[in-house]
């Protein structure tokens, strides 16, 4: 019996085998993504790259996302660039929720222009941005749609980023002043966009989030890890612009307002590969993952 | 400084020392799941608890779906009767989609009764069946909600359970009666609706998800693993029922067209934790998690 699969690689086989003198197919997510032009891309700059290595020398880079929270990046940085990171532990692994990493010490003097009580960057004014709608309904938002690379939630007056898959919040108590960038969470399961507005997202994974979702989940309440030898520790964060030029990455990401955007979405929303039969209403927010890659 | 986190307990202390003298604040969801009468839970009948033991000794358990799909049901009770899982191999981690494992031997003799060819169960007849509307819009379907604990999406016609995280089903190859039971998967990350009665769904982990959600993701396309050593070894598969009664199970589930769900889901869109600065406008179908529990 042939190995049965989800299959992305059987509905090429289908068509040639059965409808080869058709038209062409309507290209897949996939297939668009990999016919993207080199101008449906953009690079990430080298001042909002974070790399974050762990102790086993595994690496999981980060976008940073100034526009949204500028005051909670503005001291992410300053952390990374006072190696505030090194030796840091991620502490908490959640099933279907988040992870969470922290400095080593937080106690330890800030470093110099940190701001101990960051203000609630959880949205910003809509007015003149290019705001690209998704175009489906969503069931948390008025409106929802894409900001530069970015999903966002919308309504008349603001924008926010969406807690989709791999985005990166800063965790707070519950007063919304109490969460400065010492700690930070990923989500690694269905997106809690109940989230949305209520904590600042610095940024997101655009690589190695499969060692984020890996970790073993923690066995204490909210999945705090119960011993500390369970913690996972970090070797370095550091920005890669203040890498040797040599070691700096190029990471890209495919922009969201492009024809090349419009037809991965499109493909996305009404699945034509042979292998669905029913074709859905729509897509949700967060299921239209940003694509990114790393070039040389 | 104070450890900080994605509070679900420093609500109560806020509450206590802030407003102690105001009135009891609403339940979150979690604590109405806590105070939920016996008459909220039902108990998944023996014959529907399929038990998972790696060769590590981990379980995972399993809530089987005859209603929706009950000839690839039943080819999964017979194998598992068969002992057909026993050393069958997790072979597939898809990161943020799914894992997948399959029976020792594919060729083997199929067990007495096992259906080579099942029909496409993808969706049921909505005519008479107690659908409970999730009160939401939702991203791919005209309407969603639950069906007897299941969350399902609907139109006026027809019903079929969603591709939550944590849904098992039966991986096939493109045309519709490719599979059979003897590989399923498990989704792992943000529920891929767009397979929404495009799969045989068979059922649902119940407890040790975050096993699964955990294991490596695999280096190969579709997140296969690329050597055989990575494969992960199950060791059985049995039925509840046909384990001696000491080691039955006894996991429940909240009943869905109840007065302590509708709590639950109304808390759920509605979050009034003083955590939250800001309340959306709804909540999806796959962010409202079945509560279960194991109980003596």
């Amino acid at each position: 019996m042939q190995r049965k699969h989800l299959s992305l690689i059987a509905p090429l086989l289908f068509l040639t085998t059965v409808v080869a003198q058709a038209a062409a197919p309507p290209l897949t997510p996939t297939e668009i993504v990999a016919q993207a032009p080199a101008s449906a891309w953009q690079t990430i700059p080298a001042e909002n790259l974070l790399v974050m290595t762990l102790s086993d020398g595994r690496r999981i880079n980060i976008e940073l996302a100034p526009h949204f929270a500028p005051a909670h990046v503005s001291n992410v940085v300053r952390l990374a660039q006072n190696h505030a990171w090194d030796r840091g532990e991620i502490v908490r692994s959640q099933d279907n929720y988040v992870a969470q990493w922290k400095i080593r010490d937080e106690a330890a003097k800030a470093p110099k222009g940190f701001i101990d009580h960051p203000p609630a960057e959880y949205d910003i004014a809509r007015a003149n941005e290019p705001f690209r709608p998704l175009g489906f309904t969503d069931s948390y938002a008025p409106e929802v749609g894409f900001l530069d690379g970015w999903a966002v939630g919308s309504d008349n007056t603001h924008l926010w980023p969406a807690q989709c898959y791999g985005m990166i919040g800063v965790a707070r108590d519950v007063p919304p002043d109490t969460g400065n960038g010492q700690e930070l969470y990923v989500v690694n399961g269905e997106a809690p966009r109940q989230l949305d507005r209520n904590l600042a997202v610095i940024g997101r994974v655009v690589s190695g989030m499969e060692i984020l979702s890996a970790l073993p989940r923690g066995k204490g309440p909210l999945g705090f890890y119960t011993n500390p030898h369970e913690n996972i520790r970090i070797q370095t964060v550091r920005l890669s612009a203040d890498l040797p030029p040599a070691q700096q990455l190029h990471i890209q990401t495919l922009k969201t307002n492009t024809p090349t955007f419009d037809a991965y979405l499109a493909a996305r929303a009404a699945r034509t590969d042979p292998f669905f039969v029913y074709a859905a209403h729509g897509v949700a927010l967060c299921n239209v993952p940003i694509p990114s890659r790393e070039i040389p």
